[in-house]
């Protein structure tokens, strides 16, 4: 594979994060070898380590990239004007697989999070990933804010209820897409979002 | 380590699997070689290869167990005389890492899960690892025997909403314990059987 030509430094390392979010789908997590991303990427061992030195740094990156897109697309939609409930339900399918690409997302996501589990990883890697719990105690708040929120709700057991159920969203799309398409997923979200509104 | 004294083939079967979840959780899927489960076991290579012929059917049988292990726990609180929504309530707990041995049954299975979605299993393992859809719905539409269920909800997407969430929980119970603990559990799960019946 040719090596397309990328001179900015942030772009060449995203470029490397996706081939390793390829040979992570192909290959799971125990094939995220420096050797095959490398090979993945068109670049000699050299070259790739002149980007990362190690491969925790690769895989931290690859990992981190995938929260960070995800924010990006949730900056956008808060900016937009869309109504409070519209809103939420929208930031809400950003964190769950709805296409190729974010599916191939979540597969790392997940990947990287059971490797971690597994004991592989440094214990500085676990508290980079902690998951999107405080981003769900924001989106309470934020209805509540809008006083759309219905008044009785615990905030904490709702924050909890809406993460568990995104992630939960998340893990189905992933292992049982025959049944858990988008569309029931906008489905569930919507209906969620409606029953913890007014 | 000694091999206990046991003679009942079935019972064997199971120490073995038990084996097998402590090498998943102490060395993750990729270390569950059929060597070190043997070692594990008190037992010889021969003498395993006795009650498993392949790795993959004693994986298979391992995996297995933790379904039919929270089968059991739900077939019992089905037949006491709780009133229907505790009962619902009971039922989902089994499905929650809650103690220590839920917990590695959780980590075996989502372990599991992922070593199939990354290719490794062959198809048959995939069709018997369905998770709990089917068993969502059923308690979905117990609620509605009993005329608890608030008529409004579409079944369909209440079964999703419900195996989501109790997946949703059962991730985070096993990758964030120190926030989301036994009693958070309960109160979310009381708070969603709550919020969909009448």
């Amino acid at each position: 594979m040719d090596m397309p030509k990328i001179v900015d430094h942030t772009e060449r390392k995203t470029y490397i994060a996706e081939a390793t979010w390829r040979v992570i789908m192909t290959q799971g997590m125990k094939g995220a070898t420096v050797r095959k991303i490398a090979s993945e990427a068109g670049l000699s061992l050299g070259a790739l380590r002149h980007y990362f030195s190690t491969q925790q740094e690769l895989l931290n990156f690859a990992m981190n990239l995938v929260k960070e897109r995800a924010n990006a697309r949730i900056h956008a939609i808060a900016l937009s004007d869309l109504p409070p409930k519209e809103k939420v339900v929208n930031v809400l399918l950003q964190l769950v697989p709805t296409d190729k690409t974010t599916m191939a997302e979540m597969e790392v996501w997940f990947a990287f999070t059971f490797h971690r589990k597994n004991g592989v990883e440094q214990l500085e890697t676990l508290q980079q990933h902690d998951g999107f719990f405080t981003e769900m105690a924001g989106l309470i708040s934020y209805l509540d804010q809008y006083n759309l929120l219905r008044k009785e709700l615990d905030h904490t057991i709702e924050s909890e209820r809406l993460y568990a159920l995104i992630d939960g969203l998340a893990l189905h799309a992933l292992l049982e897409p025959e049944r858990l398409n988008s569309e029931r997923m906008i489905g569930v979200l919507t209906q969620h979002i409606a029953s913890i509104c007014v």
